[in-house]
């Protein structure tokens, strides 16, 4: 049964397309226009209530939330594509912090930055300068906790690379790219070394070649 | 080696602690007074460079982020206790989805509202209202599909209970106790069926009655 990805351009189902090409996992995507509203479209909502992408159909299975979508597949596929969870029960102890700051911490400053500075434009609203000062401010504060646990281990969990580190490349590729904020990354030497390293592997390369942001 | 958990009067920590005795996993508790800073202090900043509640030692196993731990437990101790994480990988599935929507939906607003109506006020802060009234209307919103959600299946993640149900308990009990708003969950049939059955949990019951909130 193939998988089928919805809204492939987005940046949240690319959080789910690099870790199936990385599990190595046959998927179709079906395109879905958020800037036409397509997302709110009754048909949809059926499927996702929230109206929120990713969504993802595999055969009569229905899964949303991109970071569970993740788990999911890294699991079922444990021995299949590369190990995205580590080795131990510990250690995907850890996979599951990191990927929790990824969510709680990293997220929201970067979601607040990514749509203040590049949608809010396109979308005929003012950004908001106070939302997006305050926003890199905490991104900076978090990225200086990631350059001290970095200093430490390779990838965020350990030396081995997971879904912690993966789930952080659709978001940060906007800020390091369209968003030219890439001193963020590049002024800490760590972080800057796990970009580069994370950003470079074929599955993201793959991503980007493929579905193109819609920015 | 009995699990330390670190600031067990504090809502998340309390989620920590109510899976745990579910799991009927022993543990100890540590305390911390986050009104006198003890969670800034550089001793604990070592184990949690963020400066948040919980975490956990176990040995020399430290762990932080509720969400993470209760699923590093759950897998840990599959079966010992309820399970929680459903008995197929399609249910996990699951389980991680609602326990995603719960992260990502559901705590954002009613940690504002918790912030704002009960921590403000003795904090010295005026309560932010238009932040209050946006919460309050988000909130309702993600209710509502609670709602449709717990109409056809007993729990959130089908008809067996998970973390994912779990996880709500320690912030809307805010919400139904001390902020007045149990109007929030009353006034929605399978909602309130809902959080009948999970408050009244022997786990959640042992829980208040160890660990009173600060408020």
């Amino acid at each position: 049964m193939v998988v089928k990805v919805y809204g492939p351009a987005y940046a949240s189902p690319k959080r789910v397309l690099v870790c199936l090409i990385e599990k190595e996992i046959e998927f179709e995507t079906v395109p879905v226009d958020i800037f036409k509203g397509e997302h709110k479209d009754p048909e949809f909502l059926k499927l996702q209530p929230f109206g929120v992408l990713p969504l993802i159909q595999d055969g009569d299975y229905t899964l949303s939330e991109s970071r569970a979508i993740i788990r999911y597949y890294a699991e079922k596929y444990k021995s299949q594509g590369t190990d995205l969870l580590g080795k131990t029960i510990e250690e995907r102890g850890l996979v599951e912090q990191w990927l929790e700051v990824e969510a709680q911490n990293y997220h929201g400053p970067i979601f607040n930055l990514v749509t203040q500075i590049l949608f809010a434009p396109i979308s005929g609203f003012p950004s908001d300068q106070k939302l997006i000062q305050e926003s890199e401010e905490k991104l900076g504060k978090v990225l200086n906790i990631y350059e001290e646990r970095l200093s430490k281990s390779k990838y965020l969990a350990g030396d081995f690379v997971s879904l912690a580190d993966l789930s952080h490349l659709p978001f940060t590729h906007y800020l390091v790219n369209q968003m030219g904020k890439d001193y963020m990354i590049k002024d800490r030497k760590h972080v800057s070394a796990w970009w580069d390293d994370i950003s470079s592997r074929p599955s993201w390369k793959k991503v980007l070649q493929l579905y193109k942001y819609p920015i």
